[in-house]
């Protein structure tokens, strides 16, 4: 008799596929041996010319603009995004579940709003959003990549899809996450692997992997995410598109199914993942716009600041201090990341800022207690939400592998209530110790204030072979302090440029397990990102100084041509 | 040989009664079957007239006016606070700590720095304020209640202490709380019990019980307290004066030592406790001016709002909504607070507003599961706090009682990690629940708005007998929900009025044992006050309606007179 789990999984991916109209899906579907894909939108000849016009805009409020004056309809533009959305899944089987039906026939109805009172419904009026597969939608599935969760219908939507309908938005597929949604890539025994398009031999990245890949393609201008260590980051910047990781309490995150539930002090936040950084923008404005904090009582009442935004407290946004992260002190970044970083300091420096160089504050012991703080009941938690005895994978790597994993084995100490306090106040310290860090640089700066933002990598490497995205510490630390950080598209990597060094001084052995790794010619082309952090709940400052570094860097390119 | 801690507590009150000048102590202590000692300072004659003059200002804002005149100096202010403290203590034991000297040293570069530049060093200049002993003074001792923590000088000032100097304010002595500081009365094996000055046979509450007595004396006119489960209110309501409890996250933590550190759920939260409703504005807008989030990283960076306390959102306040809890269905409030409720509704309906009756939505699963948090690891937590051998009192009674208590003995679990998290988890719905239906109000109040704010009792009783005070969720069902209290004074028992009434239909045996303890005559003039409870970090809007009831009363009065 088959196992429980595999025959939901079977069912499952068998729904998956009914579900897209077999008109939507080509039969030209690229070959295994076919590493890029991203081309394959166009060619799977399933979209109209016109259909492609719609979604190749990567301008979210372009988008919104000619959704507003029904130059495009909402019928239109989702049709167009849930077949781009279908190839998209064709070549890099990116999603979990899709609801066009549903999507259709709400889109329908915002048009007949449209047309009959002569205003849209919301900001975010006939925008198709993708939601990663831990958001509840109502009659939808929520898997979060356990294949046995098939049949886990919601009973209500999570806050933050509400918000989404209420501001107009048309949820029309949820994207896949790797299972327990505790991995930096993204494969499970339910819906399989998701790839990168750019290189389906490497990584999406993850846990929000399937978010990463579906944009890239543009089956998504704007998606929402999760991000406990860099799960929006990551798979962000291994695609080449915008994240923003929020505060911990700025988004409503009830009715979002993860891991760890309960556990209340290194936490994951909510985020849009879009195309376009305006995307993230209007994505937030939004949100807010809805008054979370009266739907969920996790979010802080602070409506989106316009003064914020316009840099109020940063010098009006005039002359800023940023402050680069070079090398954690722990793996030293990749020639690509590292050569983002020096195009990030000399577009910033060009436009008339300031760079100085950050001092990582012990990243590693901030790293290593968030870690403590989840492996305090790591182990029990991911044991209880898998059923019917659905194994659990160890990795991500190609080779399926159910040994017990970070989160189940050896190092997960089952520890008390009160150990965990003890690691709590612990955080809490270092939380302080960092805090004052940041505000001791005044005297560095030049500008009277503090730096007011820091520019990092959000990964060591580009996108990865399967398996070997391990380590994550450029983007969890910021998760750790609760930061509020933006990652952005920088460049791609150039083999002749990004040339394999010569061995350094390794800092630890996972440091030369990386610089071993490097291997300029297999990731030739991916997309190079990096990202911009700010104080706790200061999203807007973030989303106008990434504006700024992204404009100079846009300069900087032109300025070359 | 004398046990460690009790030669350590020797050695402290030792030295706390020499730190107190001989001649700023009176001779003519009142004798124990005195129990109402509020004409003390004046009758010790100790003060002068003009001391006596400066001290019977209630209103904190008067005396910043004078401070900043330079009508009265910081010096003479200074002086006259610490002896009317000093008299204070002499009747109720309610100081742990003084520091004089230090005191009048800064107040005498305050007056210096008035007198050379013409302006005051920020809104709080001059003015003395007390702190309960948990807030850090640099080179002064911390103890909670330990006698075993004798010798535990602080290294730096608390963030708060910090803004507070920053503001211009004078801090001259630390108030007693009860060891551990997880009781609602004050008494420990290091200062003794502090008692009631209006009836010294009763609870001066706790665990700020130590402010409650010293502001009542008017030995201060502005304290710090902690509330974790009603630390702050209860004191406040059972002394007569005003009370705040902001949400976690909107005052300064940092540097304040106490009980179940690191653990993150169900905190203590900072605040201000005052002689004049005034006197919590002002601080909540001086300590906020200081932008305490660039200080300790557990605050929200929110200003203080002048909209929000303009009441915007509100309806500007011109006809608000109240809802008030008659009885939570656990204890029935006794006659006397049934009664400035109803004095209250009178009040408010007077004034123009509405007034409906509040359904307390399962106030005891909040209670319950906010213990079942704490309990997880507070066994742990509490034995290792006290050093020496210290025994740990189970409570507050007249004999010494070191049996296991509540937060040691058999209920404390010892709970995993896991376990906990699934309470925190269990809470974050009961919140959302909370939240619902709290919105689900709005078609009740006529005003378009759901309720605009709860008015509750602080506590089923006023001061209990000693070791009585044990039923404490009128307070600490809003530390679960993390909302927004004040409380103020309403009326004063009176014995003629306030008659033992018939035995009802009890909710509980705690209810039962309540209803036994009521006895008129033993509590005829005690201070009944209310609690009015709003949204979290709402802490302006609450300070705004607490004056619309608060001078709604007066009128009340008025109108009878």
């Amino acid at each position: 008799m088959t196992e429980k789990w595999k025959s939901l999984a079977a069912e499952k991916r068998q729904r998956l596929a009914g579900a897209i109209p077999r008109e939507w899906t080509s039969a030209s579907i690229p070959p295994p041996e076919q590493l890029d894909v991203t081309g394959f939108p166009k060619q799977s000849g399933s979209l109209s010319s016109r259909e492609l016009e719609i979604t190749d805009v990567a301008d979210v409020d372009l988008l919104l603009r000619k959704l507003a004056t029904a130059e495009w309809s909402a019928v239109e533009v989702t049709t167009a995004f849930c077949k781009r959305a279908a190839a998209a899944h064709q070549a890099t089987n990116c999603l979990s579940e899709v609801f066009f039906e549903k999507a259709l026939a709400r889109a329908e109805d915002l048009d007949g709003y449209l047309r009959t009172r002569g205003e849209v419904v919301g900001p975010l009026h006939g925008l198709p959003i993708s939601l990663k597969d831990m958001f509840n939608v109502k009659g939808v599935e929520t898997t979060v990549g356990y294949a046995s969760w098939v049949g886990n219908y919601a009973q209500e939507d999570a806050v933050i899809v509400a918000a989404l309908y209420e501001a107009g938005a048309i949820p029309y597929v949820k994207t896949n996450v790797p299972q327990s949604a505790m991995f930096v890539e993204t494969h499970n025994l339910l819906v399989g692997r998701t790839v990168n398009p750019c290189n389906r031999s490497l990584t999406s990245g993850g846990s929000s992997g399937g978010e990463g890949a579906l944009i890239a393609l543009k089956g998504s201008v704007l998606g929402v995410g999760t991000d406990l260590g860099g799960s929006i980051r990551i798979p962000a910047v291994y695609n080449g598109i915008y994240g923003l990781k929020p505060s911990y309490h700025r988004l409503p995150f009830h009715g979002c199914i993860g891991p760890l539930e309960g556990q209340d002090c290194v936490r994951a936040a909510v985020g849009p993942m879009s195309s376009s950084l305006g995307g993230l923008t209007t994505f937030m404005k939004a949100i807010l716009n809805t008054q979370p904090w009266l739907k969920d009582p996790s979010v802080v009442p602070m409506s989106w600041n316009e003064n914020l935004y316009a840099l109020d407290g940063h010098g009006g946004g005039r002359r800023l201090c940023f402050a680069i992260v070079w090398d954690d002190g722990m793996v030293k970044p990749h020639p690509p990341v590292r050569r983002a970083l020096r195009m990030a300091k000399d577009a910033i420096t060009t436009a008339g800022h300031k760079v100085i160089d950050w001092q990582p504050l012990h990243h590693h012991d901030y790293n290593k207690l968030s870690s403590a703080i989840w492996l305090a009941g790591s182990r029990r938690d991911l044991l209880s939400l898998a059923k019917h005895d659905e194994p659990l994978l160890s990795n991500m790597g190609l080779e399926e592998d159910t040994s017990p994993g970070f989160f189940t084995g050896g190092r997960a100490k089952d520890a008390t209530a009160y150990e965990l306090w003890q690691l709590q106040s612990k955080m809490s310290k270092l939380r302080k110790e960092y805090l004052d860090h940041w505000q001791e640089t005044a005297s560095q700066t030049g500008t009277g204030r503090p730096v007011d933002a820091i520019i990092c990598p959000a990964s060591a490497s580009v996108a990865t072979p399967h398996g070997k995205n391990v380590y994550t510490s450029y983007t969890s630390v910021w998760n750790a302090l609760d930061y509020a950080a933006a990652v952005f598209p920088v460049t791609k990597v150039d083999a002749a440029v990004d040339t394999k060094p010569a061995p350094h001084a390794f800092h630890s052995s996972i440091d030369k397990t990386y610089y071993e790794m490097y291997d300029p010619e297999a990731i030739n082309g991916m997309p190079v990102g990096l990202q911009l952090v700010g104080r706790s709940l200061e999203e807007e400052a973030v989303l106008a100084m990434t504006q700024i570094v992204v404009d100079a860097l846009r300069k900087g390119v032109h300025a070359r041509l």
